[in-house]
């Protein structure tokens, strides 16, 4: 049995962890830590976990984390590269929610996050969370830094397309769309339902910070520059990523359908659909799958890949369990088998 | 052309305000005030408002607003009680959309809205601004307290019953729901889309502020004391207020129908529906409308009365322009008689 | 491992079923019955459901259902009264999810359901299936009537003050409000997301089919006639049914608080909330708890419980598996322990 | 007074231009036709109309439409074309919502919409109704083919590019969100709330007979082929159409916020935002406007285009009454000049 730490447990991601872990046979909950909250029962904050029993919400000490065997960060960005050295030091694997590891080049992260790097060391040696790209890395990582849960629906898209060389060095551009539990639990005026609900905006299209992230994966997966442009969207839903990822001259002649299926029919979260069938955020909703169609519209060589997944799932707690059970030896699909929830 | 002025133009009120007086013919907007954001023009916070001009908010500065013929005031409970004294003083017409003259009790008052009242004085005088109810006192009133939304969805629900005495003594049972729009602008989590989406509650319900406000109109028109449970519900939409009134001990021979279509034949804004038709709340989004229907189920004595109101206009900026009508000799519609929007 | 036969299973109750016992550690599905969806594979249907395998609908056979140890009948009302007689003769459990057996009297239900009942000498037989109140019998029974939503919601909500006759013989209100999903998966203009979406409305005010089915129940509890008035409402959400009830006359000398406590401690899906915490129907989506509150606003003699339920999971799929759970004599919570979702 | 008949007054559309009809100055509707529900009054299936009197639904029987002076077509696909002829001839003004008239080559139309033109030789008579770029030839037209939703947004997205030969030959791709009620009121289960709430997905990808509209017009404006990808998606919201436009090489000298002021500065419909404010659907939502942004991230020579309308209004009925204002000889914004609804 693998005990657990939560960093941050008042926010989505945090009680989607919760949830997950609740529900897995070989990991159990030893702390829940929260600033804001400590001394408080998690039933009372979420009281969809009521069935957790007595946890309470503990100050965010590393001495009470150093008895986990696996700690989870999921803090706002730049909290976690001031915890992790200490925790990796004390023997404990990490696995960071946040931004904080995912960039390798410092400077960058710097750049976009607009402070400081306390552990800029650290950098190298972090684990990209991506299994499907990076399975072996992460089995014996000592620290892994969870994808971003724009840049797991849009690396996933075309990892196929990159890996075989086939994108060429035309613009690729991912218009991507996300439910409002993407913005977080923080009180603030556009995500508040009167301005959300029956609304559809684009937001930060002049420059987001999964940008970089994206370039560097798919950089690294094409081993070539890659001109990415990246546009997000809200979407009056709770849950949801979807991407529409469209990829230029690829020829006619390209299986598309045979190369997406060979690439991930090993792959136990990620389906490709057959012909004309389509992906829909809600046929992943509470579960760690993504669902990914390729098209090829009148039959042209601009190619259209859909992919959806569950951004507080696949797209950070879900995936986040799936990284513990890699880096434990476990059953990489442990705890994470139930089916979503529809309608 | 009356010449207004608003007071608290940032919240949703004031912008249903401007939204409904830019297209009165008689009257035009002079001086919208912000605390927050004086300098700042209209269209850039409320972009739908952009065919207004070139408005600008400005200081809360009473003297700016004297040269109003009405001022409008759609600040937070407390605020308007500090501004009217001067206003009225200076024989400018106040509608406060505001609660600070709806109780005509000041114990009361400073009960549920724990605070002294700066002008107790003025309660007397103020004019419960519900037309249907007192419509020749409001045509004469220097200050007007424009009433709550649960308010005005739950009185019109039962005044022909109270009026004839029919309702007696038992019980009255008002099971109010609200869109979300009625919780105002501020950022809040219960109001964030994560959690008000997809979700379905009760708040207050050991009291709620309109109990007050209710039972001291209900009270008034019954000439009697009513025993009146409220309970309010939010509903994941932006507007709108349904309102299930459960009158009990109404002998069967009492024929509803006929009470209830004379007592709202002359009124502009109230529909009575016919036999099995039943009211929805996006039937009267966007309008001044209320619609009420009178049912009897298994014909028994217990009266549903179930009514329904847009919580921003016939409960809050609609009325308020109804009411201005009134106070200035206008056709009683004027401005209000554009239809909802639906779908 | 008990052997799982669902007839019907292209409905959200079907699939909700089919979502449950996937995973349950003691039940497999062996057949799902489709009369329009015959020879498709499940997961086309209800991707969501992709990981359960190969499974196809097949044709409603009663020969193919025999296999089974238990069956499910997920049908249209008036499905199931044609089918049972076959399979508890041939030694199958059976719970059907529709209201074919729920109300004792042929002739009640004949007018309310408006057709002849194919086999009303079993309606004695059959047990209302709500484990709170018929636990016992549940365990020993052929044939179980799962309760309504509605009823479910409601009844839970009064069962303590009815038991201990607290009640009286006041009127009893009901005002209850349901998620989409409740109407089902036929396609009906007002239930198109452009109608019931931004809306809140009342139907069925006058006359609702759940209305004989809880008052049956009420009454039997009771032990004594009980004046019912139920009022549904459709509400822009999903799922979810939250239960808001009225109870005149209970002096204020009763403790609520521990009645109601006392009555449900042992119940492993009834929480009891303590204070002023109120039910929210988020809380409850996807598991197969009802969280339930009692208030006494302003202290006075009338009671209001406030109830929420799933309406596909305890309102339905859910407590359709506790039933099995009681028949089989597994552990009640078997398969039904997960966390809901949320936000 | 302008004399208006509408044929095909149940669907959205119509009721949408019976609702903006309602408030012109200078038309009143005559006839309102409705093979469906002919006899019945139009507040009865409409009840945001109530406030229109005593209007009936008719059989479209081209001699009553005789005595309008204008025809608005808000039926089906294929309907359109077998009256048009007859009514143009009668010397009555025509606007067609379907798209019987938009395509101008017969055997294209023929291939997307599967069927035979009725009237093939008036296809180049017909004004395609964006008065943005064919307003003159509006004027004076007898039949006007009232553009796509779709179509809208995108051209109006591209034009000034365009118009400036700044497009090139690269592929254009317009990643476009739509509200449900983009698919009318039919009953079908994929625009069911349960359904199309909390979800999002794409449609029609291979293929959607927006394209070739939107071809035809971008070739005709450019004067050269053009490339389109469109990709059409479902957004869980009423009201609304979004399209993000990428335009490939466009150097970064070129001043994008000039050319878009300077083209759209006239058009009392288009609005072009400033620096880096970004178009939401809410804010024209029951109104008129197209809001337009243009971007470039990163500064690279990829522009990225986001325009929002209604899709009811510019995209439907708002911009029918815009072509018969011009048709009439009436200032273009009679009738439309009211705020939308917010929130």
């Amino acid at each position: 049995m693998i005990s657990v730490g939560i960093v941050g447990g008042t926010g989505y991601t945090g009680a989607e962890l919760l949830r997950l872990l609740a529900a897995h046979p070989e990991a159990r909950v030893q702390a829940v830590t929260s600033r804001s909250e400590t001394g408080k029962a998690l039933a009372a904050l979420y009281p969809h976990l009521s069935g957790l029993g007595e946890l309470e919400f503990v100050a965010p000490d590393p001495s009470g984390l150093k008895q986990c065997d696996c700690v989870f960060l999921a803090a706002p960005n730049g909290t976690a590269m001031h915890m992790v050295p200490e925790l990796i030091e004390a023997g404990i694997r990490v696995i960071d929610l946040a931004a904080d590891f995912r960039i390798k080049d410092a400077a960058t992260w710097e750049h976009w996050y607009k402070q400081a790097h306390a552990c800029p060391e650290l950098l190298q040696e972090a684990v990209y969370g991506l299994p499907e790209v990076h399975r072996e890395d992460i089995r014996s990582a000592r620290l892994v830094a969870n994808p971003g849960c724009y840049p797991t629906a849009i690396i996933l898209a075309v990892l196929p397309l990159l890996e075989q060389g086939l994108a060429g060095q035309a613009p690729l551009i991912a218009d991507a769309k996300s439910g409002v539990s993407g913005a977080g639990r923080g009180a603030n005026v556009p995500t508040l339902f009167s301005e959300a609900g029956e609304n559809f905006k684009a937001y930060n299209v002049a420059a987001h910070r999964h940008w970089p992230e994206i370039t560097q994966e798919l950089q690294g997966i094409s081993e070539a520059p890659v001109n990415l442009t990246f546009t997000p969207h809200l979407v009056p839903m709770v849950r949801g990523i979807f991407a529409t990822v469209y990829v230029q001259g690829v020829e006619s002649s390209v299986d598309l359908d045979s190369i997406y299926r060979q690439r991930f029919t090993q792959e136990p979260f990620v389906e490709v659909l057959q012909g004309d069938a389509l992906p829909e955020t809600k046929h992943v909703r509470g579960s760690n799958s993504c669902r990914i169609s390729v098209q090829r519209p009148n039959g042209g060589d601009m190619v259209v890949v859909l992919s959806v997944i569950d951004n507080l799932v696949k797209g950070a707690a879900g995936q986040a369990v799936q990284n513990m059970n890699l880096m434990f030896g476990l059953d990489e699909t442990s705890g994470l088998q139930a089916a979503g929830l529809f309608p």
